[in-house]
């Protein structure tokens, strides 16, 4: 998917919603527990209730790794469900992949192949190598960890260099020259929103995607007013608020409840801006 | 397994060897795609030659991950193979994982309990929650990059700050706050031996792990008079040099000759430092 499709899908929809599938078997309702593949299930009803608010499924693959093979089946059924039942949205693999030369195109080979992903997370600690096999894909995205939303991202990627500059801002401007806003967008964690106008400055034109809106404590408005610029620019990740809203029978409707209160609230931040 | 098994191991083989199984499809001998598993047939012959020589093995997830959930089976197989003739290695999940706490905390239950494995290596760009998840495991091991072996580890690795000390010294020093030398091991390059004098300044007693050797130009001789320590402190990756040395019917054998070269070599520089 490229640029303008993607932001042809957030007017369509008037949403920049990401939902985020962080299935862990513990936490799902138990009466799921007696399917095949009580992940995908999950999933699916997921998929069924909230894609009509959503433009983007972000799978945390540590989720699925936790389960051996079958969680990777589990994995590919939910990303060929996606494709199955709708063109309009943007799969990501939140995998925080990085590596040499030869092990990253064995990774962007598994994501845009083996796996239809159009986007996949990257850590950025071992510079370009890490990111330009994933770049040699046309209409597939890196997403680079810039500014992460959890407590320790201050360890290293607020490390000042002589010229002031935090670690998370040299990434954000290394990372423009390896590729184009149509290639490359960078995480910026929802808990560091004001962060935003900052990052605005250094990266005006990249998508964002935003994860820790909800659960960890980061404000869709607050989002919205620092990070939104000419065409979007957000992918905001919402994850247990939305999955784990109810653990019962209906979790699917509620799921879906959830990402419809996100969505109108987005749709709102849109035409604010104008984008609608 | 904790560090005085290791060191024991290391000084009953006379060897402080590993050997990567970055095991491509595309590059085993041809004669093995008749087997229902290839990549686990070519492992298990890989390893029944070199297991000799070998204190440890490198399975590079990307690899497995790039056959997708058939690859997660040949990863499982491998690693059950590997206890199942041997106490006496050490296995590493070469994964470059990196993620917030409750993501962590599925990693390690993944290489942990679903996986056998003795350690993990990890990204550092998210800091401390990245890792702690992996700590609370009893002699198992998180292996942190700290200085990596590709062309543009320089792009951020050697960010000076203010004090004029490189990004990849200040996690060697901050990561070492986090844990005992006998839970953290840090990942530094062959390609960069030279620095290993600095690094063993920062880092005395850890065990590092060192890829780089063979096919990534970087010398034995220089990591080891660089790199020993009185508890020998080094694990020294090779993987192409070793896997792929013959693409025949006798790889296993070639492979066992080739790793036995580098025991052979070992022993001199332990036996050089007084350790044997």
């Amino acid at each position: 998917m490229n640029r303008k499709e993607l932001f042809n899908i957030i007017k369509k929809k008037k949403s920049f919603l990401c939902v985020g599938l962080d299935t862990d078997i513990n936490k799902i309702p138990k009466h799921l527990l007696t399917y095949d593949d009580p992940i995908f299930e999950f999933n699916k009803q997921i998929i069924d209730s909230t894609h009509e608010f959503t433009v983007a499924y972000k799978p945390n693959l540590a989720f699925y790794e936790s389960q051996g093979s079958k969680g990777w089946d589990s994995l590919e059924k939910t990303v060929n469900y996606i494709r199955s039942i709708t063109s309009e949205i943007f799969i990501i693999a939140d995998a925080k992949r990085g590596d040499i030369g030869n092990t990253s195109a064995l990774y962007a080979r598994t994501f845009f192949e083996t796996y239809d992903f159009d986007a996949v997370t990257l850590a950025p600690y071992m510079g370009l190598d890490t990111v330009s096999p994933f770049l040699n894909y046309e209409n597939k995205w890196s997403i680079i960890l810039a500014l992460t939303s959890n407590k320790s991202a201050a360890d290293f990627q607020y490390i000042k260099d002589k010229k002031d500059i935090n670690l998370y801002e040299t990434v954000l401007n290394t990372a423009q020259t390896w590729g184009s806003t149509s290639q490359i967008m960078f995480v910026v964690g929802a808990t560091k929103a004001e962060a935003l106008t900052d990052i605005r400055k250094i990266a005006p034109n990249s998508f964002l995607l935003v994860p820790g809106v909800g659960a960890q404590g980061g404000s869709l408005e607050e989002v919205a007013k620092h990070g939104l610029n000419d065409h979007c620019g957000l992918l905001v990740n919402s994850s247990r608020g939305i999955i784990y809203a109810s653990n019962n029978i209906d979790f699917g409707k509620v799921a879906g409840e959830k990402a419809k209160e996100l969505q109108v609230e987005m749709e709102v931040y849109l035409g604010d801006k104008g984008l609608l």
